[in-house]
């Protein structure tokens, strides 16, 4: 773990300050440390820990059917209000799909996609063709994956597929111990879970990848999140000696609003998502491009034992949402374009609200040439990944007294100073939260 | 295994035969066994296991989208088509969902249901309350469910909901062996492997539960499926010594057109699925009725960290589907009354073709009141269960000379002899299926 926040520390900006600001600002964050301890106490038991909890306010504003445009709040500001961003919810694009109206909308008759099966001679035998192609034609536009001579295997959503991957690539044979899995810190706070909650025997959990070394520690599987989750920096494997590693990337976030798209990914398992891509975290719907035959088998195994195939008006949706995408880039305002900008605009927003703040700083990246958008872009990620300086100890503790509630570094497997706050909410929560950012001084 | 054949003869109808023509059959059987086993031997290396592997020709015939009325073959029928009854594809009601037209159709825009969040306030909170509410009308519209006091958790597919409940009863603290998991023979085929394909430390298949007795052999989950798969008895839980039972009822075909609704059911974990209930297998969607909220809580976590939820789109529609069905109700020709007489028909020509042929026999059911339908009717399950006799050793290899894949007794955990083939595939497949039948002898 020091490692990791070594790492991170080096990754943070840090904002040129005098001595003297210094050392006033820790002797006033000094003063307020022990006011605070006693309210964080008081609050601590109402903490919910679930990456899915939300308080029943914000719960009604994620009603479906609501005639209330997402960015516009349920009700007027007001600074009691809590702002549930602690996870990745992307209602943020929901405003790009209204505009775009009916020609997005999918009609399915009651006696349509009744069978189990969608094209039994393809590996993945309840995939519908359409998704297929349409997650062919969206790489290739994109830019952003090598799709030749690849197996899609389509899941309930990237975690299906991440669990379907996890089986897959695990050795079966009986005198086999479990394979340790890893992922270098910072890592997605629902790793662990999600490795171990079933107690298999085929894999568990093994910590940071930074600290594996397969010649004295034996096989693993290394997951590369890139751009990585929280953080958003671009990754790559860390393990040393990587002769016994099997790798599984999730690229969730490598699309052109998030970071620039400087090459086709190119590896053996990559995953990929509905809900981050476009913002339909509702349908769930993952796709993952596997080289090899044998794998896609046996996460297709995996997905037949576990929900007997995936959903068909589900891929249908995903299949018509991706050709929207897809159609977009022809046009003068594509999805991407308008994602960008939102993005572009949402960081600066937030660079603007911390900067001269010493009690805050965020990651810095460098700009790098899109391939997509034919100009360099910078890297403006789907989560800000937040650190509390000073004496601050527990940022999301400290983020609540503000009515902010964030994930705590501790969920991503280092220190609690940093938090993970999400960057996809509403228009109005969002500018709720950088307003109440810009107020947060010792 | 010995205690469930035998339990499986006496339930079993044994036609009266003259003991001269019993022993000119076997002497005939005895000849063409011969002929059959080297058949056979040849033609075992292309049969698949897999329970949802289908031969590309009935692939493309169930293809969605298809104009083909699934009820009308792609081809005509020759001798040489393989008709694939291994699986439980209800592709049967097709016909009766095109008939409602387009009443039955759901459009939803590229803009709704898409955040992860349903209803927070809900114990399940990725659940639509569109579909909580046509569950509940439904369930007691059809009195097969007491739904009061219960709460709804919903899932990828009653198989998603089945890891859920295994998850959500198994002892969780670490001390603990994995709790063994039982069911009566002959149990339904997947059972085994979606109980073991994890290598799970929290939960272990055990086989037969008639064997099974807690005084000695300790704490276990009994899987009760009534009318049970394949052989459509009714069931109750057999374990002895039930003091340290747990319980998941999986009732996917407690529904009037296959069995009598007797009473409603009143257990601690009960499983229901769309597919078997409407036919809508391609959408994902199953239900539990949990008794108890920490089980409730505990299902919903797995299915947060299997899929994070559900899909909203497969859930609006099972709501419209669902809707249907009880609006039918009210109608002259009522979903369940069309899918009965279907269901009739298909029995009665399927004991005419196998009546005076020695060499098969089929289950015998008794016949009880219905409360749905307010008179006495027939069970008429969704597979039938059959049974070679004779010299016939592997009846689902003797049914593949005549083109019909069935799935054999070894899944179900009992002998060979016997095989589960579909009731519930399309008219022309059934039709020709019935033919083959009547054209067998020795």
């Amino acid at each position: 773990m020091a490692s990791g926040n070594q790492r991170m520390k080096k990754k943070m900006e840090n904002p040129p300050r005098s001595m003297l600001r210094h050392v006033l600002v820790v002797s006033l964050a000094l003063n307020v440390s022990f006011i605070l301890r006693i309210m964080l106490y008081q609050t601590q038991q109402t903490h919910h820990k679930s990456p899915f909890s939300i308080s029943s306010s914000s719960s009604t504003a994620a009603r479906r059917r609501s005639l209330v445009n997402s960015t516009r709040s349920d009700r007027p500001p007001d600074k009691e209000r809590l702002i549930n961003l602690d996870h990745g919810d992307p209602r943020m694009y929901e405003r790009y799909w209204r505009k775009r109206g009916e020609k997005t909308s999918i009609t399915i008759a009651g006696w349509e996609s009744m069978s189990y099966f969608s094209q039994g001679e393809n590996i993945c035998w309840f995939m519908e063709p359409e998704l297929a192609e349409e997650v062919v034609r969206l790489h290739n536009l994109v830019g952003n994956a090598v799709t030749q001579g690849r197996h899609i295997v389509v899941g309930t959503g990237s975690s299906q597929l991440f669990l379907a991957a996890l089986y897959a690539l695990s050795p079966t044979h009986h005198s086999h111990q479990p394979i340790t899995i890893v992922s270098a810190l910072p890592y997605y706070s629902s790793y662990p879970s999600m490795t171990d909650y079933q107690k298999s025997g085929l894999y568990k959990w093994g910590g940071d990848a930074e600290t594996y070394d397969d010649e004295k520690d034996g096989p693993y599987i290394e997951l590369v999140t890139s751009p990585n989750n929280p953080d958003g920096y671009t990754r790559e494997s860390v393990v040393k000696n990587k002769r016994q590693g099997l790798f599984i990337h999730d690229l969730a976030y490598y699309w052109p609003q998030y970071t620039p798209i400087s090459y086709p990914s190119d590896h053996d398992l990559t995953l990929f998502t509905l809900s981050k891509a476009t913002g339909h975290s509702g349908t769930r719907i993952g796709w993952a491009l596997v080289k090899d035959s044998v794998v896609a088998k046996k996460m297709t195994k995996f997905i037949e034992l576990n929900t007997i195939g995936v959903s068909k008006d589900s891929q249908l949706r995903a299949a018509k949402i991706l050709e929207a995408v897809s159609d977009s880039c022809e046009e003068e305002e594509s999805f991407f374009k308008y994602s960008y900008e939102i993005m572009a605009h949402r960081w600066r927003k937030l660079r603007a609200a911390v900067e001269g703040n010493a009690l805050f700083t965020l990651p810095n990246f460098s700009p790098a040439f899109c391939n997509f958008f034919n100009h360099y872009t910078q890297p403006q990620p789907a989560f800000l990944w937040l650190k509390c300086e000073g004496l601050i100890e527990d940022c999301a503790s400290f983020l609540r007294q503000h009515k902010i509630l964030s994930r705590s570094g501790e969920r991503f497997g280092v220190s609690p100073k940093y938090v993970r706050i999400s960057m996809l909410d509403t228009d109005e929560n969002f500018m709720e939260f950088i307003e109440r950012l810009s107020s947060i001084h010792l």
